[in-house]
C-alpha cells in the first residue's frame, strides 16, 4: 500500500458511475498515484456504468438527491484486496459516525451501513485494467430515495468535515497496514 | 474466499505463538481448509514465536493471564490480504463490543482495540509457505498485563458467547465478500 | 478453488461465443460464484466472439449441428490456471467416454479429444476482467462439421446423462484439488 | 510455462522425500530451469520429509519396494497451479497405461491412479520458497506395499520406456499449454 | 521469462499506436509467444491509442519522421514487471549507443534516452487482458520533431544493425534473468 | 513500488551473507519499509548464506578485501521483479561509473559489471517469506580477489559519494517507475 493522496473537491459533482474509471482522479483532479477523493453531489448511476450485476439484473435504481461520495483508486489490480479495503472504509465510516453520535446507531453489514432498517450508503469495488476502484456514497439527504434511508443531514453532521475525517482515516489505515506488513516475519 | 470453517474449542489452551503455524487447525482440531478457531487460555508468546519484529526489537512481552484467542488460517499466501482481513476481524469485534455495551466505548486503531487508553487486544497477521495466518487475542482478565488493559470480564461479557458471535460474523463476512467479488463487473 | 455450482440447463441454447462472457451463468441462470453449466444446442461461433487468434487468422469456422456445451467460470483471473483446468476437464471427459466405451478409444491431445483422426470437441480458455472462462463443446451429431468428427450420438451416449456425470466430476475435482492444496506443507 | 527439461536418470535412487526440494534437479543432475526427472528405486519417505499433513497425522507409511519416480520442478511459486499440473501428469500416465493395455483399466481419482481397488501411485505437489515441486511414484513392484497395489511389472510394462514416454508427454503438454495461453484473446 | 522470439521486419511500418495491442506480433508476423519485433517507419500516435494519460492530458503529439521501433510482448499480465523490463530495454539501448560512440553521450532517465537536452526516444509499457506490451521508438531522423531530439542518423548508426543488436541483447537479458531466477535459493 | 528509504551507514560492516535477510535494515538500522542501505567493508560469504546454487555447486568463494555494499529490500515477494530491479541497479551503477570516467569503460552483463575481463561486482537477488532482497557489492580494492577484478579505488572514485549517488538514483528510479505505472492506460 503506497501513500494515498487525499483530496476533498469543493465543487459539486453529480455521480453517474462514469467516475468509477481508472485515472479519473488524475484526469479530473491531477492526482497521480493511489488516491482517495471526496465530493458532494447527487447520485444517479446510469445502467451502463452500474458494476453490480445484481443491481443490473434487478433493474435497481441507484439514486440519491445528495450524497457525500468517495472515489478511491489503488494501482493494484486485485479485486479481493479491493473488496476488503472497501469494507474497511465502511467500517471507518461507521466508527466515525458512532463516535459522533455517542451511540452505536450505525451498523456495517458487508459493504453497506445501516441505521436500523434505514440504509445510509451505496458502495461498489471493482477493477480496471490497471487499478482497483472503490465508490462509496453516504446520503446527505434521505429524501426521495428508492429505499428507506438516513443521511448525514439527519444526524446533523457536516459533510465536508466528515469527508476530511474519513479521508485522513483511510490514508492512515493504509499507512499503518503497510507498516504492519513490513514488520512481520513469516511463520512455519 | 472459500467457506471458513468455524470452531470454538472448549478446552483451555495456553497461547505461546506456536499455534500461529500452518495447519495448526488441521493437526490439532482436524479442520481442513480455511478456518477460524477460538479458545480460551493465557497468553505468553515465546520470543522465537514472536512475529512482529518491532516487539522483538523492543523486547516486548506479549502476556495476559486470560484471553479469548482466535486463530485464523486462509490458504492464500498474500500478506496484504491477510493484514486487511485481520483489521476487518478487529472491526467486527469492536462492532460487537459496542453493540453490547450500547455505546461506542471501544475504538479500533489499526489492528488493535482500545477503550480510552486501555488496550484490549494483541494481534498479528503473517504468512506461512502455504497460507496466511492471523492471531487475535482479546483480554478476558485485565490483571497483571504489561500495559494498561481492559478485558471482556470488565464488561461482563461471556467469552464463549462472544467468540461464537465473532466466528459467525467472520465467516459471514468472508462469504459476503466472496459474493460481492463474484457479482461485480470490471470497469474501464 | 471454491465450491463449483453445477447446472444442466434443459432448454436448447445455440452457442455463438457470446456465452463466453463474465457473469453469463449469473445473468442467464442466476448462478452466483464459480460455476459449471451444461446445455445442448448447435455451435456456430461468430468471428467477433472467437477467442483463439489462430482460428481468427485462419478464418476457421467453429461449427457443429448439435453439441453438448460446458461453460465454466472461475472468479480467479489467472489464464495459466484456466488452461490447466480446461485440460483437466477434457481429461475427465476422455476418462468418462473410455469408461463407457470399455476401450481407450478417445485420446486427449492438448485441449481437444480425438477418436483416431476424428475430432470430438472444440474448446477454449480465456479470461474476463474479473474471472476465467472455459468453453468446451463435444459433438452430439457428427454431420456437416468442417472437419472429420465423431460425437456422442455415434457412441450411443445420452448427452444429458453424460453432462451430469462430467459436471459432477469437475466439481469433485475442484473440491479434491482444494483439499490437496490445503493439506500440504511447504518444502525447502 | 517455460520449456521443461526432461531427463531419465539410469542410476537407481532411493526416494526418501529429500528429493522433493528446490534445485534438486540442478544440484544432483545439473538441470537448470523447469525440469522433469525420472528414476527407478525404492520409496520410503521419512516422516520429516512427508508433506501431506493427512499422512503425517495418520502415521502413514509411504513405501514401495520398487517404483518409477518423477520429480518435477517449475520455477513458479503457485501451489494451485502445481496441484493442477500434478493431476494432468497423473492423467497422462493413466492415458499412457490404458493405451498400452488396450482397455480403460486404470482410473485417475484426484492425484492417484487406481486399477479397481489397487493403488498404483503415490503423489504430492508442494511449493518451495522459489518453485513448485511435484513427486509422483508409480509402483513397479506391487509386493509388500502397505495397501493393495498394482505396478508396471504386473502389466508387463518396461519402466524406462514408460518413463520416457511420460516425460515427453509432460513436456509436450507444457509446451502446448503455453501456446494455448499465448494465442487466446481476453473476453468481456 | 520464456524464450523471446526476435524479428526485424524489413518492411516500413508507420507506428500509430495500434500496434501496441495483444497478439500484434502473432497476427501481423506470425510470432506466437513472447516476442520482440523491430521495424522502421514514421511515428504519429493517434490520441485514441495514446496510453500515457499525462500525454493525453497535455495534448502532446508523439511524432517523428523516421524511427526505429520496438514492439515487445510478454504473456505475463504484470504491469510492474513490464515497466522494469522497459527500463532495462532502454538501458540496453544506452549501453549499445555509448559503446558505439566511445563516450557516455547518451543517458537514460527513467524510460527515455537523452543526449544532453535532446530526446532520442519515446516509450511506453502497458498491459492487455492477456499480456504486457512495450513500445520503444528511437529517432532515426531528428528533423521536425515536437521537442529537440537526436537520432541514430545524427550518430551515423545504421538502424537495422542497431535493431538486431538490441533484439539479441534483449533476448539474452531475458534468458539470463530467467537462469538467475532459477538458480537462487530463498533466504530467511 | 513504494518510497524507498535510503541510508549510507558510515560504520564498517563485514558482509558475510547474513545481511541478506528479511528485516535486516529494520533490525540493524531501524529502517521500516522498502529500503536501500549502503556500507563499506570486506566481503566473505559463508557457504550457508550463499544463495546462488551455481556458486555452491562450484564451491566458489565470494571474497573481496574491501567493497561498497548495497542491501535492498522490497516488501513484495516476487523474484522475477527482484531480478529485474537488481539489473536496473547494476545499470545505474554502470551509468554512474561511465559518466564519471567519461568513457564507456564499464559494461553490464546480466547482473554483473565488467571492465574488459575484470569483474567489478558480486550480486544476488532472492526472496524471503515476506520480501525480496538484493545484495550488490562493488569492489573498492581489487587486490587478492579470486578472479581478476577492478574496483572503485582503481578509478579514483570515493566510495561514499558514489554510494549516495547510487542510493539516490535507485530511489528516484523506483519513484519514476511507480509514476509511470500509475499514469498508463491498459490496451486491447
Amino acid at each position: 500500500m503506497n501513500e494515498i493522496i487525499c483530496r476533498f473537491i469543493p465543487a459539486r459533482i453529480a455521480y453517474t458511475g462514469e467516475q468509477l474509471h481508472s485515472h479519473w482522479a488524475y484526469r479530473a483532479h491531477d492526482l497521480l498515484g493511489d488516491s482517495a477523493v471526496a465530493f458532494i453531489g447527487p447520485c444517479d448511476v446510469k445502467p451502463e456504468f452500474m458494476k453490480d450485476v445484481e443491481d443490473l439484473k434487478a433493474g435497481s435504481r441507484i439514486y440519491s438527491e445528495e450524497m457525500l461520495h468517495f472515489i478511491i483508486e489503488h494501482f493494484d489490480v486485485d479485486l479481493d484486496r479491493a473488496v476488503l479495503r472497501q469494507r474497511l472504509l465502511m467500517a471507518l465510516m461507521a466508527e466515525a459516525l458512532n463516535a459522533r453520535l455517542g451511540r452505536p446507531a450505525v451498523a456495517r453489514r458487508g459493504s453497506d451501513l445501516y441505521d436500523g432498517d434505514a440504509k445510509l450508503t451505496v458502495s461498489i469495488a471493482s477493477v480496471s485494467p490497471v487499478s482497483a476502484l472503490i465508490h462509496a456514497g453516504i446520503n446527505i439527504s434521505s429524501r426521495n430515495t428508492p429505499v428507506k434511508t438516513r443521511g448525514l443531514g439527519d444526524y446533523g453532521i457536516a459533510p465536508r468535515e466528515f469527508a476530511e475525517e474519513i479521508l485522513a482515516a483511510y490514508a492512515a489505515e493504509g499507512k499503518s497496514a503497510w507498516r504492519a506488513r513490513c514488520k512481520v516475519r513469516g511463520c512455519g
